[in-house]
């Protein structure tokens, strides 16, 4: 199935996600792991749209979500990037825009490994605060604990 | 805000609803009412966009629907034959179609007044019975309650 762009922007101004997770890692010289993901979830009966997105992005994995949904979940930052050039160049037409606005400013400073030192990612951490998923508890659990650190 | 046809089927493949309803109804001759309705719901933080749909099908109401969600919803026939004829043209991808179809096929027999005669509106709820939110036991009881009155 071949999708139109401005199907696909509608489609996701539906059903996509643009979330930015922060979790603790010890490989990260940092302590956390930046995590973006592009997510479109959908009942199994429409896995196909599923595949049809990924064809359409060249990008991302097809799963098990929860019981009878499938996703598309899309995270390499390579791929993330395709991603914030399409919905740059055929914008959303939700609030979800405002969220992307701020995803594709993350992808941008991953992009210049700037979450790698601790005022990248302090700044990342706060971007995703005012996000429209964020949780709030958790990010100030790990910025508490990037300052202890610190001293 | 102007929307592009493919951006609204896109939309309406993810947050789309197309729905037949049929009530007990004292003032038809038929002593049921049949309610097609097709309506799509959004928090309150896009409420734009349905009134740019609205516009777009220069048809529909803007209305609450529960607590922090609002909805568009199309129930008028001839408003309801412009969008089929819209959905025909540029037709949606997901499995909603399926419904889309059965929908259509219900709105046209509507149209045709076979919705006012016995056999038309036992008809149209066997094909509610195959669509996506079939309430099974209410259209039972309303085929059964048919059948009593006509011996």
């Amino acid at each position: 199935m071949e999708l139109d762009p401005q199907w696909v922007v509608g489609f996701v101004d539906g059903e996509g996600c643009f979330y930015v997770d922060v979790n603790p890692h010890q490989e990260m010289a940092i302590g956390y792991q930046v995590l973006p993901e592009f997510r479109v979830v959908q009942h199994e009966r429409d896995v196909q749209v599923l595949y049809s997105l990924k064809r359409f992005f060249h990008c991302g994995v097809v799963r098990r979500n929860h019981e009878d949904r499938y996703e598309l979940r899309i995270r390499k930052l390579s791929c993330l990037l395709e991603v914030v050039a399409f919905f740059e160049r055929y914008p959303l037409k939700t609030k979800k825009q405002v969220d992307f606005r701020k995803f594709a400013q993350i992808i941008r400073m991953m992009t210049e490994k700037r979450h790698l030192a601790q005022d990248g990612l302090e700044q990342i951490i706060d971007i995703t605060l005012t996000m429209n998923r964020a949780d709030k508890q958790k990010a100030a659990t790990i910025l508490q604990d990037l300052h202890t650190k610190t001293g």
